[in-house]
């Protein structure tokens, strides 16, 4: 899961001029992703949820695409973590998501 | 996981007195957990990170109780969830999250 | 106000992919919008209020149209909304929703 | 409204030590409850919603009292206006806010 | 730190069409930046900590213009201020921030 | 700054059987207050503003706590802060904080 910190724009900029920020949050990644208890998968799976649960439309895009393209998630599978987003956070968090899935499915 | 909407002094009040949310709510209960596509105890997972990340302390105690007691969820599973709100939602909601697991495993 | 749950290409989808949870929607929705001991314009602007102090720019969008073409809401009563929103939730979300509801107006 | 802001222990201290924030809010609170548009007692079940909403307990306490106490709000009005919690903001804020307006009941 | 209010669309519309919530606004405006204990710049870098926090895209970008252009905040300021964030609230309003203060230095 | 990790009971327990992560927060924080462009006081009154603007008790009694005994803020420079909040987050969470302070301050 450490490939996950050198995509996107922002994190070149800090890697660049404020590398020792960028190491912190490289070692920090590397002790939350572990794949030990839990797998890759589930673990990114529940990047989504908090994700959705926020409405953070750029973050939920981001953690879908990566559970999709990187760990071979299933529509069904984000859409059984997106029913815990309509339960505990409400309609608005849960259609938003939704629509965001079915975009990169495409 | 229907038991859980039983569970709980608020949804007995519901249930007396506005019976037809309390259905409503068992019917939503009910598409949510399905244990289909992700089995009942990673989608608890995914509850417990929504609840950690949103730093509801009510909440994250309810459902690492039920994670745990219900479903078999070890602690190492737990953590590995809250790694990820430590990455994702900072410090603040992961300490107090821990602090609630060790509380409940004691 | 159920045409509300019909409204939308997210809900469009779920109905066409996920027709039981779409389902659970429309019993929820039924159960919420009564309009018994409050009408229903009143339970719009509590919708319009709790998304305007959410900050979240589509939804608001979405519950002031509702409100003001469905149910006839004037633009000093979803004022009167966003008052409660600047006072409980600051300065961001109560200037942003008063842009939002200007360019409905338009 | 004004008299909501003499209430509290909170006010009071900022009364006496900083006279002027407690002019500001007193000026701010004259212009959101007016009661031109909307009546009084439907800006406080607005406020009730957003306090539910954000799971604020002590705010949601404070204001569902207010609105039963000071303006005669009824229970199944309160409980109008928490179904549109549980329906833009999901369970648990909506269980938290009915247990709360039960024990104000009693 | 007057002008910042005076700023906008949004408080122009509402100068114009609800000059007492404007008033009241500017009057709550005069009694936040004081510029006493604190001097006005850093008065300015709580209001990016808390923007940037609250993940407010709109407000991030308005609250770090100001800083840097009205107040002469650096660049090494505004990243200590989102240092903070990243510790309290996570990667994701991190590192959007860090991304719109790198696009407003252009 | 770094005394503060070692502080409180949650990040004890982390230590003691998670050192990995309790490794990867001591380097977050080394790199998160720097004290370089802004003294560790005023990095400290950020991270106030973002527990008060989150309305998190625990955080905020925590923070105004290590401002005012390890980095001797004073109650008119924490009520600076505080001021920010109000015209940022609304009045709830500036007024629960405002009692947390003249707690402390006791």
């Amino acid at each position: 899961m450490k490939k996950e910190v050198f995509h996107g724009k922002g994190m070149g900029l800090i890697k660049k001029d404020f590398p020792e920020i960028y190491e912190a949050i490289v070692g920090l990644n590397e002790v939350v992703y572990t794949g030990k208890a839990l797998d890759y998968k589930t673990q990114k799976l529940i990047a989504v949820a908090i994700a959705a649960s926020n409405s953070d439309d750029r973050a939920v895009e981001k953690q879908i695409r990566s559970a999709v393209k990187d760990l071979g998630a299933t529509k069904d599978e984000i859409m059984d973590v997106l029913r815990i987003v309509l339960l505990t956070s409400g309609m608005p968090p849960f259609v938003k998501a939704v629509k965001i899935l079915y975009d990169i499915e495409k």
